[in-house]
């Protein structure tokens, strides 16, 4: 037997913040393109898009920079505000499974 | 904003227990009858009884005593095994989500 949990970020009541969206922000600071990160991930491109806007609408930040047009055609990084705010959801979240089954292990006697 | 966590017990990669099973065992022992917990939270008995043999199974444990007959029909009450199992389900569980808050609120400095 062992214990496993998600975890998720809320703000008034409404889901805001998980690790889909982390990945789907990491997948397109990675690729620099919402559209190569939409693809690899296997969602529409107004998908993606529309997960960034609704993240960034209910946190009241701006994580993406998007640059238009130019030879290779747009891209999108990280503002310097998202990478701050993917660094402490990791910190937050990667302790989260190991704090968990821990404290499984010990009240189960495993 | 705030952190939420939903929390589960896997066996072999399976899930096998979380919070709305508790509430059927609990339920049933509250009421006696796994017929009126059914009614209670609105499942058919078929499933009601399909949960308890599926975590029966999963855990290798007996966690209902049934009793068929009787004046008053048949019955149903946790075993001490059973009692036993959600006792300890219940302090590993309830402390989880005021443990992730502390995690959440200290890194994200709220």
């Amino acid at each position: 037997m062992n214990a496993k949990s998600k975890i998720w970020i809320e703000k008034d009541g409404k889901p805001v913040f998980g690790d889909g969206r982390a990945t789907l922000l990491e997948t397109i600071d990675r690729l620099g393109s919402i559209n190569k990160a939409a693809r690899e991930m296997k969602m529409s491109y107004r998908h993606a898009w529309g997960e960034v806007k609704l993240i960034e609408k209910r946190l009241g930040m701006k994580l993406l920079k998007t640059q238009v047009g130019g030879r290779k055609g747009g891209g999108a990084i990280l503002t310097a505000e998202g990478r701050e705010f993917l660094e402490r959801y990791h910190r937050f979240r990667d302790g989260i499974n190991e704090l968990v089954n821990e404290r499984f292990e010990k009240i189960f006697d495993l």
